[in-house]
């Protein structure tokens, strides 16, 4: 099969082999870093057994403390794999739904990964439901309605949103669902961001409201764990599941043994919101701090604050691609990521508010620097 | 993307799910469970930072310690990926190499992925290359000279063989790869068993005999770590690492930091020597008992003794198919693999000896029983 990597991931590739690259802010962090002992203070003990857990779903308990903490509604052990990352789970789901040539509709901008499989991997018919800055960067709903058909079989969804951080509230998410329900099609909604919603009020899952629904989620971005690679996807529909399930047996088979030990202690309740609020008290401070700064920079540069996540999208008022802006700030050693990089976001950055708020001040004043180097409009 | 489960999974989840599984003995164990401190005595620090390398092939050192444990010649780091598993690098190099329709040569009996993969995904024409008994479990070169077209893309080994434990010598491999070369296929070699030959001469890896081979292998057979999720992919041609390097990018992404960390220590070349030692130390011994016991039951049971790997693949001498004779062995409590869960393998049980010598011994005095209670043909 043919492939081709994306811009986003051209981009990163470009700046991670930089040779200055450890002497520069990367201010496009979508999550933090967090050390085993702020989930497991003890560690891990040495007499661990690296078996597999003899469930090809994934260890059982920990796919309870997914369904509980996660405020799955009506789902049992059946009806969740856990995955090697939400990008696993996509995957699967994607593969389970799709045949060449079937009618997809993607969301964008978001996490590039859907255009990819659905062009090169499964030859599926893409079709683009831009969100736009006016509305939000949230769907609109009569769009949708314009553009699904009979044929369509998957709606793909990214909320919170990467890279723009919108949210969808339960209204938006059942009108959806509605669209989705009246000509058939699933819905895939990757919600690798949720739990971090900056109003507080966690933002509806796909799963827990159309039996077509297929969550894929996971720790990487909620708690900042991105080598755990623990992820899940869920679906009320078994057979589904299960099919999802024989793609996983071919590819990667099962997941890691620490990771599953690790996330199925983060998950208790409790102890997974004081992790995900310990990571939101940075988040909210950097937000504020990046409001006031682009405030201060009116005319320069304007955003809509984030609903959720720790993306964030401002637009840059330059007459320039979003690639060469990006090239340049690496100049004044400042990593952003090109919003060009995602259909529908010329013009804008990818701005990421997961780096301590010391850090990200550092960044604000190299940013300053080279917001003056540039020739306003 | 329709698939249905091979008879190989189909039954692990018939068995894994049986009520009074943990009474059972296992006598299909294709590897050993070793824990951390085999590796790491001192464990994980719990200061590790859960994040990701930064890398996609996979941390650097990593790559460095694959290369010079496994003896790859003329290789550097752009050579290789690490995987979540081999299974990933196998279905990775499989998306690369062929498209729907491309005729594919795969060696049976062996290891069930190459089937579904290239039948289901890929849609693949698959052509079978039988090992047989009588040629020791070997690939016959002058049947795979008759089977191979123009048409060829990509002939699928697996040695040491899972299930017959068969291993090819230098002069086997070099007539391999040249056909190969003849007709510009690309060949696929799974070695997750390479490095457990019993006559310690470690067999050859097909990345070193040809510019378009691609060896997969990974450290969950070797070491007895099935829940750490580390393998790699290696090849000559660094354009087609990087093609199978992008279709990592849309799946799984990266693998598990503490399996990286586990492996970079595990595969520093003389620990790694000494990791796979101590398995073979408990292997011989099994094989040598159950050797003996195979020819106290001659008649009943028959075997070529394994080369390679934890698994061997017994003739049984009864007239009854080989899912019956495993479902019957239950009620004994014992559990082997149906040979005819592999085409090519039926009359045949996969019987794996990594398991401790006495749980082998308990085993082997239930398989007496059994057999006494069959009727002899």
């Amino acid at each position: 099969m043919d492939i081709s990597l994306d811009d986003f991931h051209n981009w990163w590739i470009y700046f991670l082999t930089r040779p200055n690259r450890s002497e520069m802010i990367s201010m496009t962090e979508s999550c933090r870093e967090i050390p085993i002992k702020d989930i497991a203070p003890e560690g891990i003990s040495p007499e661990t057994v690296m078996s597999w857990s003899r469930d090809y779903y994934g260890p059982k308990e920990l796919r309870e403390r997914i369904i509980e903490s996660q405020s799955y509604e009506d789902l049992t052990t059946d009806n969740v794999i856990v995955t090697t990352g939400t990008n696993e789970a996509n995957m699967l789901a994607a593969l389970a739904a799709l045949d060449a040539g079937d009618e997809v509709i993607l969301e964008m901008p978001q996490w590039m990964q859907g255009y990819a499989v659905c062009k090169h991997i499964l030859r599926a018919q893409i079709k683009m439901l831009y969100l736009k800055e006016e509305n939000l960067w949230k769907p609109n709903v009569e769009e949708l309605k314009d553009l699904v058909t009979p044929k369509t079989k998957l709606i793909w969804l990214c909320h919170p949103n990467n890279p723009t951080g919108s949210v969808l509230d339960q209204n938006e998410m059942r009108a959806i669902c509605e669209i989705a329900e009246d000509c058939g099609a699933w819905i895939l909604q990757d919600e690798i961001y949720r739990n971090l919603e900056w109003n507080n009020v966690v933002s509806p899952s796909a799963v827990n409201y159309y039996d077509k629904s297929i969550t894929a989620a996971g720790l990487s971005k909620t708690l900042g764990v991105e080598g755990m690679r623990i992820g899940w996807l869920a679906c009320r529909d078994k057979a589904f599941v299960e099919k999802c399930n024989a793609f996983r047996i071919y590819s990667t088979l099962t997941t890691n043994l620490l990771g599953e030990k690790l996330a199925t202690i983060a998950l208790q309740p409790k102890k997974f919101k004081e992790l995900v609020e310990a990571g939101k008290r940075i988040g909210r401070t950097n937000i504020k701090l990046v409001d006031q700064w682009i405030r201060e920079h009116n005319g320069c540069i304007s955003w809509i604050p984030p609903g959720g996540s720790y993306n964030t999208f401002p637009k840059y008022h330059y007459n320039m691609k979003s690639l060469e802006f990006c090239k340049r700030a690496l100049d004044y050693k400042i990593i952003f990521t090109p919003g060009g990089a995602f259909p529908g976001g010329e013009g804008h950055i990818r701005l990421g508010v997961a780096i301590d708020t010391e850090s990200l001040e550092q960044g604000l004043r190299r940013f300053d620097a080279f917001l003056t180097s540039l020739k306003q409009i």
